[in-house]
């Protein structure tokens, strides 16, 4: 009972079997049967179909628990992204699709392109359709306007599972974004940096803060510039930062924006500063020089996501996932800035 | 009516208006206002829900013609794609959710994994919900499994939009593979290589077979070497071919394997071997040396795809997609093998 303003509603004064039968327009015992497991017979799938659409659409809960309700969900996961162009999503999508193809589950991707109101139209479609769970990569807004709409979802026997920092309330796979942060401003400490620039993410997201926050904790930053996570932005925001000659090392909050810092030293024919990403990235090992980065198992993590999906147990738990450093050619002991 | 076996079914001595409302639980006045457009109040959302379900369950087809039942179908357009990935896919999504964006339109994208079965239960997972289209993104396989499924789905009023070939029955984005593979040999031919390696992508695609067989049409390969599209596929297939010190120029049919074939030239140290890939990924421009290549408008493709879908015009139509040489660093004159 994580969320008092609609479970009791539902529970206590809200509809009873006997309107969800009538909605339905089948019988009561038939509405039972769906929805509480009771009786021998099997329903014919279309008159389970009726009955789980009209107990979603008044917010009925069977009580004791919602288990039989949950279990008539269907075979459907969605997978929520900011967008599915960026390799990091991919590669998430990737070890979640995976182990719910061994499942026979259906995977769903939206794209809600940062945009939390397609966001909540995206889980009210998914709630329509009885999805199994949703699965927020990415949606870690450091607001909670979502926060609604996924109680909704989870009130009618849905389970989320948040892939980033999204409250407590549901279960999350966790990457460790602050201790990330931390390893890359150690690295290029151990190297002899001390004026160091960072381009970030979006301010909004929890990401941005977690792997700003690790990284400051060990060093200040000599200067910040605010990119959009893409390759592009990186490059402009990189060209920008590269005005200030004084500068040895940038550190990019991720591997996108670090191929374009890449881009942006190769066209100003700069081979003096060292770049680090974050994420590990395919690309990180094509790119030249090849980029020192901050490693997280991306796949896995989508992978153990859908695996808190299968597992069933109670909601509220977290898994950590570790970040580790990979040293390439990118980072090099500082030179004096000329 | 481009479904005989299907359609004549559904006209003629299909289920009958009395047969849906009976089955939703409605008056046959409500199920006519709802399927047929008639009487003048809007049905409240629950009972368009019920008949449309029903009708749909009974495969019921409005007469003169289906386009009552296509308009009181979902916002949501499903996006089919083999790995999500591969940029490539990724590219023609974010076309397709670009302008579905602008036009309120969700859409769903699934993984297929290049599984026929698959590909089939994600499309009656898709006809369950009335999507309102499906976009086929390289589900080009040469053989037709597909159809029938297809067939279902448009028979209910929903539309089908192939990107690459399947046929001519649906409407078709058709990149010019076989152009592209063209422009690759004349290419390489005009640079003194004679001696070419290809590397194919699963031969069952008919991607695969047009790229390879627009490159034989001007220059027969010197080798071939099947890989499956991805970057370690094409690396390994580039280790097997450049044990044949005679290869002057390797040919990847994608992009991903060309990356995967100069980390191997990288591997082995030689510098000597021109290499071409096909697409123009975001990542041709930041390996070393920078991918020549042949360029789809990827993008573009995915956004003429949902605009048909939007353009509700009467189907078969095909748009032809240009491919085009970007001419960059890893394709140079023939030295002679060492």
């Amino acid at each position: 009972m994580r969320y008092p303003t609609h479970m009791p509603r539902a529970t206590s004064t809200g509809p009873t079997l006997q309107q969800v039968a009538a909605l339905a327009g089948v019988s009561l015992a038939t509405a039972s049967r769906v929805l509480h497991g009771s009786g021998g017979r099997t329903p014919a799938s279309a008159l389970v179909e009726k009955v789980t659409d009209a107990a979603a659409q008044l917010r009925y809960v069977a009580h004791a628990p919602a288990q039989s309700l949950a279990s008539s969900r269907s075979t459907v996961v969605g997978l929520l992204v900011h967008d599915i162009a960026d390799p990091y999503f991919a590669a998430i999508a990737t070890g979640a699709m995976r182990v719910a193809r061994e499942h026979d589950l259906m995977v769903l991707v939206a794209n809600t392109f940062r945009d939390p109101g397609l966001e909540m139209d995206y889980l009210a479609r998914l709630r329509a359709q009885r999805a199994r769970a949703v699965l927020l990569a990415g949606s870690a807004f450091t607001d909670s306007s979502l926060t609604p709409s996924l109680s909704e979802f989870t009130s009618t026997g849905g389970r989320v599972v948040a892939i980033g920092t999204h409250g407590d309330a549901f279960d999350t796979i966790a990457p460790d974004n602050y201790g990330g942060g931390q390893l890359a401003a150690t690295h290029l400490a151990d190297l002899g940096h001390t004026t160091v620039g960072v381009i970030t993410g979006p301010s909004t997201l929890a990401t941005v803060s977690n792997r700003l926050g690790g990284f400051s904790s060990i060093m200040e930053p000599a200067a910040v510039a605010e990119a959009d996570f893409t390759r592009e932005g990186g490059r402009a925001a990189a060209m920008s930062l590269l005005q200030d000659r004084s500068l040895t090392a940038i550190f990019a909050l991720n591997d996108l924006m670090a191929v374009g810092t890449l881009a942006a030293l190769r066209d100003l024919g700069r081979h003096d500063v060292s770049v680090v990403g974050f994420d590990d990235l395919p690309v990180a090992v094509d790119v030249t020089p090849a980029l020192t980065t901050i490693r997280l198992d991306l796949t896995d993590m989508g992978a153990k996501a859908m695996e808190l999906v299968l597992a069933n147990l109670p909601t509220g738990r977290t898994m950590e996932a570790p970040a580790t450093l990979v040293v390439r050619a990118s980072s090099m002991p500082v030179r004096p800035p000329r």
